[in-house]
């Protein structure tokens, strides 16, 4: 169906208030690595993913698949593998260099919060599709495409989780 | 300066609104070829550009250069430069499986809007950086980095310029 492109506005007053608001909001986002296992409803985590999944992409080729874990066992697998694989990486693969660029940070292999976190969210790049011929199908700037996608879930993530933005607005 | 992170929650009611409240504004999103002339004001661009450059990046590099064009002149030399690789881009460079591939999108080399918009944001990605003693800086995951501070000022300008979140999270 066709669904004409909306030319409603805001006010100039208005569009000002928002971007202050939400540059506020979205400043306090941090990577964290102790996370809390207070539950949050299923039905967020999936709005954010399709929030998601209105990302634009190369060609309209939509090159990503989120996974959602919330299986206590599966979490713990994924942890085992990501510790390991991580451990390699900071104890040869990556490097002198990379391991003292990172010394700043105090990050290790060690990653209690994947145990810890009611849901995990996997997100994967499609390097090419399939057409329905079954040859491939070229998934142009796929990467790109997916972290942008990423970039949309953590402003999401921040409407949806991080307290602050209602006030705000209403201070300014 | 150490700020504590805050840990005041929405209830998980407020949390689902916010959900669907955001899923809907950010749907509304489009990557439209014909770009209105209205003026916007420049704070607002400004708030977006420090929104996407609240964006995680690999090590904490901040890898990315946002610039602001407004001078008519300016953007109409960037619209030829754009035009031209454009055209070899349709014409010779990407071959003929990228031409058919774009068919459905119906798009071409012919840009205008690039004069119209009151701004265009170019987004340089840094693929390394300096060194106080001039050497270079290894930028980590600099593109991914980028697209993701991208994917986040697509979500400030759509808060700041698409009418309709106020009444969805009234009328849930
Ligand atoms: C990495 C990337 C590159 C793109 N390149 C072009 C382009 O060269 N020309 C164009 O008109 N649109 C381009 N687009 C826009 C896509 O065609 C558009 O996102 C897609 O068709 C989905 O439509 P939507 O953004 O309206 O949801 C690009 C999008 C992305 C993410
Ligand atoms: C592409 C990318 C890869 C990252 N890799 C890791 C990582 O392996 N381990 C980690 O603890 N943080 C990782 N981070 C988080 C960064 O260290 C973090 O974004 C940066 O230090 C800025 O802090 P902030 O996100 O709190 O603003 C990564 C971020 C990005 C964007």
């Amino acid at each position: 169906a066709h669904v004409p492109f909306s030319t409603q506005r805001y006010t100039e007053e208005d569009m000002v208030k928002r971007s202050k608001a939400f540059y506020e909001l979205l400043n306090k986002r941090r990577s964290v690595r102790f996370i809390s296992d207070e539950p949050v409803p299923r039905e967020v985590i999936d709005n954010v993913i399709k929030t998601a999944g209105t990302s634009p992409s190369g060609a309209h080729t939509e090159p990503w698949t989120f996974v959602v874990v919330q299986d206590a066992e599966i979490k713990h697998k994924i942890r085992e593998i990501i510790e390991d694989e991580e451990e390699i990486n900071y104890k040869k693969r990556m490097g002198d260099k990379w391991v003292n660029d990172l010394k700043r940070l105090r990050t290790n292999w060690i990653k209690e919060y994947l145990d810890a976190a009611p849901y995990l969210i996997l997100i994967f790049k499609q390097v090419y599709g399939r057409l329905p011929n079954g040859k491939k199908k070229t998934h142009y700037y796929n990467e790109i495409s997916v972290s942008i996608a990423c970039g949309i879930l953590l402003a999401a993530l921040q409407v949806c989780l991080q307290f602050g933005e209602k006030q705000e607005v209403d201070e300014t």
